[in-house]
């Protein structure tokens, strides 16, 4: 594993996007959302998954001139088409919109339909919550795993973001309907170990936790099981519903063909209503209690980025050098 | 079990409700809901919970006369005092105004605080979807479930519903954070059954399927494991953050006082975006799309309601006798 400083890494992305034709600034600005994914520990949704970004502008699935375009408005509710542009640019630009709606209206909704994979959920949460205001979002995806009752993928694990701002450091959610996602199932063979609980099914239809097995069956388990199955429908059918765009079983199965999806990014925003002080307040207490109920156990979500990203701040982004080597020869 | 009419056992409640010293319009409105959440089959939050529910009138839990009150509007936000009124009464008020702004501005957010449980959550997503709105909502709880990585309670199982109206039977999700209710927990072991999957720990912190081990330990399992407990938090300080009010680690624990609660309704109205025929399409889609994927076995949320509902009504509405009885007397 090679560490890169930040401004470095930031840099070699922008820099192979302005190659591919990206216009100056949005280059840096997808780039930099890719550094900052990675620097937040999630390698798998940052640089890990730079490759694939780009065989998916090769492919067509992705427009890299493309900008999202307001369909319709009603008070605090907007649909945007995505028109098939960057997926972290377009569900940022969301995010932003809901932002000013929710200044105006307490609340914004913006619901984007034919967009592309979004990268980090957790991205835009963060987005919300640095500027002051909750965010909550979420998107579709492919069908990746089986509703509860069947063997074969008719659902997608839906990444489901809430986030709440704190002066100490925001509080953020950034969890898909799966107990583990493929890369992690991945992660955990390698290492040849086994599932630290349940992950999915044997192709024999018998829960494991081994990690090849569930590979093998392609059957995941959903969060809670049938409640987790039934959570993510929900989540499908109103991406769906209010974008008036494609749902899960619309979604081409191939994964580097995965475009077309439906997000929506809900904003509220509390500074009418009460001081940020207040919010924080509240925000503090519920985080004290429950670090208190087993100090050094237990942790609040989000927590763990905090820490993770001082770290990479410090000694520079963690990228294989296989990778790294990589993209720097594109 | 017995069967009771619809109408007789409503009849009876409401009478039940107008000695105990209800306004005879709000005991009629109070008593149908229980009876719908039992004629819907989920008896847990009806007609077995409607003793309790005259308990905490008697102790001073749940003042019958008193109403919500607006304290605070912004654009699509509201802010409302439950003032301890009783809970399914200020539920259904509080959905009742979140619709109300939804027609206004295309989405409607009521924060409710200081309010009493609100016996099954999702009759409030009935009640948008019979309106033909989106409905969100979701309530904090008495702390009933030990946050990921403690072994004491320390979080509530916090039920979340999501109701998308469509013309052939809304989807209604009503899901609660822990993997199996106490009541669940108690259900199985009565029948001297295994839970069908792990439930929660033993007091010797392993896994286990055994209810009595669970009940005994306190330590149901939250939803996909940290997960649903972090999910758990975010519904809390989302709650609590919008309504002002408690937070779960401040609502009293023994559960004939959990009164105080904070709870958040959303209403989404794509009226003026679309007509109902094209969002009942896509919900339509989505519903076909995972029933087809394992005939018979799959099921859509909210999708047994319908058939219990139906088989109640014409039999009657099934009741313990001892319980029945016991009603008649009060």
């Amino acid at each position: 594993m090679q560490r890169v400083p930040f401004p470095d890494f930031a840099a070699t992305l922008t820099s192979i996007l302005n190659r591919v034709g990206f216009e100056p600034e949005r280059a840096a600005h997808c780039a930099r959302l890719f550094a900052e994914t990675t620097r937040d520990g999630i390698a798998s949704h940052g640089v890990e998954r730079f490759p694939r970004f780009l065989e998916m502008i090769r492919n067509g699935s992705i427009d890299i001139h493309a900008t999202p375009a307001l369909v319709q408005a009603f008070g605090a509710i907007e649909r945007w088409d995505g028109r098939r542009g960057p997926g972290n640019l377009n569900a940022w630009t969301a995010m932003a919109r809901a932002l000013e709606l929710s200044r105006c209206h307490g609340m914004g909704c913006v619901a984007l339909a034919n967009t592309n994979h979004w990268m980090r959920g957790g991205t835009y949460g963060w987005q919300a919550a640095d500027a002051g205001v909750i965010g909550i979002c979420w998107t579709n995806t492919l069908a990746n795993l089986p509703p509860w009752g069947a063997a074969a993928p008719g659902i997608g694990n839906n990444p489901l973001i809430v986030a709440v701002p704190r002066p100490e450091g925001p509080v953020v959610l950034d969890m898909a309907m799966s107990q583990f996602s493929y890369g992690a199932l991945a992660t955990y063979r390698q290492k040849g170990e086994l599932l630290p609980v349940d992950g999915g099914f044997d192709t024999e239809g018998h829960l494991t936790r081994d990690p090849a097995a569930i590979e093998a069956s392609q059957r995941p388990l959903p969060i809670g099981y049938w409640k987790g199955s039934g959570l993510a429908v929900m989540l499908d059918m109103l991406a769906a519903v209010l974008s008036g765009g494609l749902a899960t079983h619309q979604i081409p199965t191939d994964p580097i063909r995965e475009t077309g999806l439906s997000q929506v990014f809900l904003a509220i925003d509390l500074g009418q209503l009460q001081p940020a002080e207040e919010s924080a307040r509240v925000a503090d207490g519920i985080v004290a209690s429950i670090l208190a109920s087993n100090p050094g156990a237990v942790r609040y979500p989000g927590e763990q980025v905090l820490k993770t990203r001082a770290e990479n701040l410090r000694l520079g982004l963690p990228v294989r050098e296989e990778l790294w080597d990589e993209l720097r020869r594109v």
